[in-house]
């Protein structure tokens, strides 16, 4: 059993943008900062539902199947599943619709629990307010024995990071500055000692770095 | 003809370090950032004046051996040079001692200039107070059609990028984080326009990231 993270920063460490206004949700940035991994043959597959078979196959695929091979539960935070932005409707399912990618339990971190949610395709969403020692005991339960994928954003990672809680972290690094948002990197002095660190770059530019115990 | 920047830089993104003490000048961050690189065998002949053929010879090597190739004058900040530690000693000759590792035309940026200083194997200190598009304008003079490399540091360098002045940026980035230091990376959004990106991963797990027009 694994505790996994995985990311897709810029190359100056940005994970989560910051450039969303009301015209434009998601903002320009993100779409930039996802674009090797959003073109995956994989991705199309498991996040679009697009069966046709398009996409690329290279080593940003390679690492996007990675990416859902063996996580059995997953812990993200508030943020992440929307509740920043959409909290106060008790409606609000999460970003994906009625076919969310995660197939598992999904332990999103909030200081304002609401009841958990089910869909048909095997996630259920579960809220809590927990340490992050205490929510991967869950997660690690709920896996019985499969990874845990610490999905994010930065903010929630970096105290899993801190407490030597991560197994495995992967940061797909795009070639690109976008100069604002929020830095995975920040007082993480040091996190390298007893990882192996190795770094393998696709055809798209992207760096997939490798922190492995 | 080719502006170039070559630079070593964490992870996290930090080209200086800000730890040196009285009792470890150096501090013990410059020693990590820089480890594979003065680990080649190129360093070693090149600047320490080792001619017994250790250190390394892959990929961080052949770095070093272009680090050194082509470049016929060079420009960097007073910090680099020393000016901000040693300015008040009108003897200060830098940190090199008497085998400067440039061998060509070097000119410091510094709001208080001094007298050149010339040392028996063609490196040539000059101090001058001038804009990046001014100092450039010296050094292209001076190389005679070679290369001019922007040196560093981080500070001096970033307003060159900014003014697209520089044809190669060479960034070695250790796979370490040092969560403190002087960020390459500040208010660069979008330098990547108009350069082709491309990355190479050495056996010390240093990523050689390379912008090239």
């Amino acid at each position: 059993m694994t505790v996994r993270v995985d990311l897709n920063i810029s190359l100056d460490g940005f994970a989560t943008t910051t450039d969303q206004t009301p015209e434009n949700p998601f903002g320009e940035d993100w779409g930039r900062l996802t674009e090797a991994y959003v073109a995956t043959r994989t991705f199309r597959e498991r996040v679009l539902h697009d069966t046709s078979g398009a996409g690329t196959t290279g080593v940003d695929d390679a690492y996007a199947q990675a990416y859902f091979a063996d996580v059995a539960a997953e812990i993200m935070g508030a943020g992440m599943f929307g509740l920043h932005a959409h909290g106060d409707d008790p409606g609000w399912r999460g970003w994906w619709g009625e076919e969310p990618p995660f197939h598992v339990p999904v332990f999103v971190l909030t200081h304002r629990p609401r009841p958990s949610i089910e869909f048909a395709n095997g996630t259920v969403f579960h809220f809590l307010e927990a340490s992050p020692e205490e929510a991967l005991a869950r997660a690690t339960d709920a896996a019985s024995g499969g990874d845990v994928r610490i999905g994010g954003g930065p903010t929630t990672i970096r105290p899993f990071l801190k407490a030597g809680l991560v197994d495995r972290l992967h940061v797909a690094i795009a070639p690109i500055l976008l100069g604002r948002g929020i830095r995975l990197w920040d007082e993480l002095r040091g996190l390298e000692a007893g990882y192996t660190v190795t770094a393998e770059t696709a055809e798209s530019g992207t760096v997939h770095l490798t922190f492995a115990r």
